[in-house]
């Protein structure tokens, strides 16, 4: 295999970034995990130069309430790939929009009573091609966005030509109320912030917030992609919980957690929808979602919203786990969803206790370090869910409390760290 | 439903560019059709406000060879959800590696002949994701940016920080060669490009791309998307099919095109394949493609490395085409792709050719018109695939013939109009 452009500097500078990238300890390589739909969370884990594989239990998975394995969304997803085949065969305006994509717009719309829903690729683009298209759209925005924002949401703000970004302090409205006061009174202006933030698991004040909105006119768009088929009555997010669907602008979520398929979605005014699938160049100009993956978001979406002991159930095993933990005396950061941070405080700790959690005790939890979190605040995530029985939460509980004390945080480093998630 | 914020302008806003675009004649509305995947290239029109509908022979999808409706292809895709569930439920980092997606990628490093391959959510993502990350890497970058690159290139090169864009004109060497020439010698440079280019159906001249970036050490990246699975020996794209791939530094494809699923990638160096996945935002913080699009991915691609039959057919049928209607003497533009333009020359009379196309005979050819192409080259968009029967042939030959005499150009404008696709 020839490299016949090697003496272009970016390979040098490949190399030298991925090796300072090592050197912190934050180079990262990929588990290969193989879900089990039927056994759901475990998974198999494919060990490296070999054909020998070994189940693992998952405890990161964002399938929050394990729809993806739901037999009746899977078999929306085979009854569409019999009846239309495994792709689109085209954007969303060249012969890309199926019935189905119609029906699963209506149905998000209907979720957070919007006049309106629209499908992107990802959570990721819906973020990215929304907030991108209205601060390109006119003129002189303002954007108030939370210091916490989501790299998609992020990346949306400041792909935007022409507009100001104002970065407030996470969840904290008095700051916002400042910088809101303090920017023109005419210049159109929005505030971009996230219910659920999914690494700290704490959840924004969408009421207070849209209180602001009122009062300095600021559009509203929230991110509810940890939120949506979780929270509510109907799984329409905490913005349903709290009765301010009403209040914000733009709702936008993913298919791809709580509703475990895949994809992401806005949902708004009729005009404001329009607007966004007649301009956003990330919506326009790729194929649309594949018949099978839009049928089963669909047939997930409906049994979510009709299922409310579906989060029922998930909340009990989040609490049934916190008390094992609390019993046992392994801390972690209590939050008001249903995400559990356990604190670890260095990213090299972490990544050990990641790394012995799943090679003796075939416990998967991913290690949460540097740039995705702080210094200092490294952490592993847990995600419990409906699946996961007693039996599997006392192992974790177990193996924790002996990794925490056979691998002290000590060990890693000479000054003492901040040990609670920011 | 209450709309609390109607007041801010950014609801004004979108209806008076909704207007803007409906006076144009550039507003869209998108089709609905339903593919049947054992009658492909017919597909089922819902019509509106109605539970009826109508058969529909679609002459415009992207999905070239069918490979979307292969039993073979389809039933990976259903075994994958039968094992694995609907969803990833994660990040390539978090759970979301599967054994499939690292075989896809060895599989599409293997058929470009690169060290390593890298799935990204979209096309559209990966030419975003990796242009972008790799113009910011590096202080100075030159990106050397053919006129008609695709929106997705565009928007990675214009989202970068810190580097300057050169556009060279369309397929013109002379020019890109005294755009090098004038840059200064010591910046970084990448040269920007596609193979064919989607909308005028015509092909780069990529060895006379490569010695120039040879002499003045510029890196190549190029967009095979629409030409993927269909040229070369094994579907490596026109890179393969002109001995040139080893010449080009990050080659990028789809799978949602030739290989007919869902899906995009790049593939490359180790290094520069390693380090756009350690940092490439898009890449890093979006849910990994389901196991089933993987799978149903990596089963198309290996059908299509391994039969070249399928790409015979296609350029028999659109040989076929192109002289049926030679014979018909309906214009067209002779290309040395597989795609046929077929010139109309006026936004309005696209769209009315279009949807006498579809409303009186049945036949779906989306209308390309302004910003997609620009004004006074509004035509239909051709894609004969190996499924278009020599009749389905003959009902479109004789229907465009009959349009283009029942609704002349000189009907919608004064002046004579360009014709000729640019």
């Amino acid at each position: 295999m020839t490299i016949r452009n090697a003496r272009h500097p970016f390979y040098d500078f490949c190399d030298e970034a991925l090796a300072g990238i090592r050197k912190q300890g934050r180079y990262r390589t990929f588990t290969p995990l193989a879900r089990d739909a039927e056994r759901y969370p475990v998974y198999e884990e494919a060990l490296p130069e070999s054909d020998i594989s070994r189940e693992v239990v998952v405890w990161s998975s964002n399938d929050y309430l394990g729809m993806g394995v739901e037999p009746e969304v899977c078999e929306a997803a085979i009854s569409a790939i019999r009846e239309h085949g495994a792709g689109a065969g085209g954007t969303r305006n060249i012969a890309g929009t199926s019935p189905l994509h119609k029906a699963l717009e209506a149905e998000l719309a209907a979720l957070h009573g919007k006049e309106a829903g629209l499908l992107f690729g990802s959570g990721y683009v819906s973020n990215q091609a929304s907030l991108q298209t209205i601060l390109t759209s006119m003129p002189g925005w303002i954007c108030f966005s939370d210091r916490l924002n989501h790299a998609s949401m992020i990346a949306g703000i400041k792909g935007a030509r022409g507009s100001t970004t104002v970065i407030y302090e996470h969840n904290d409205l008095a700051d916002l109320e400042a910088r809101l006061a303090a920017a023109p009174a005419d210049a159109p202006k929005l505030i971009a912030f996230e219910s659920v933030y999914s690494m700290d698991g704490d959840i924004s004040d969408i009421a207070g917030t849209c209180a602001l909105a009122r009062k300095y006119n600021a559009l509203t768009y929230i991110d509810e992609v940890h939120a949506v088929g979780l929270y509510g009555e109907q799984g329409g997010g905490v913005t349903q919980r709290d009765g301010v669907a009403d209040q914000v602008d733009i709702i936008e979520g993913t298919l791809a957690k709580g509703f475990g398929v895949h994809g992401g979605y806005i949902t708004a005014s009729s005009q404001i929808v329009d607007y966004l699938r007649s301009t956003a160049s990330g919506f326009i100009f790729t194929t649309s979602l594949p018949p099978s993956v839009v049928a089963a978001a669909l047939a997930s979406v409906k049994m979510v919203r009709a299922q409310n002991w579906r989060r029922e159930k998930m909340f009990e095993r989040v609490n049934t786990f916190r008390a094992k933990m609390r019993a046992a005396g392994v801390e972690f950061t209590m939050t008001p969803s249903h995400i559990v941070p356990v604190p670890v405080g260095n990213a090299e700790r972490c990544k050990v206790i990641s790394k012995r959690l799943l090679n003796e005790y075939g416990l998967y939890a991913t290690p949460i370090n540097y740039p995705t979190v702080p210094q200092g605040t490294e952490r592993l995530r847990l995600t419990p869910g409906p699946f996961h029985t007693d039996e599997m939460m006392d192992e974790m509980v177990t193996a924790l409390k002996t990794l925490f004390a056979e691998v002290p945080l000590a060990a890693f480093t000479k000054e003492p760290a901040l040990t609670e998630a920011a």
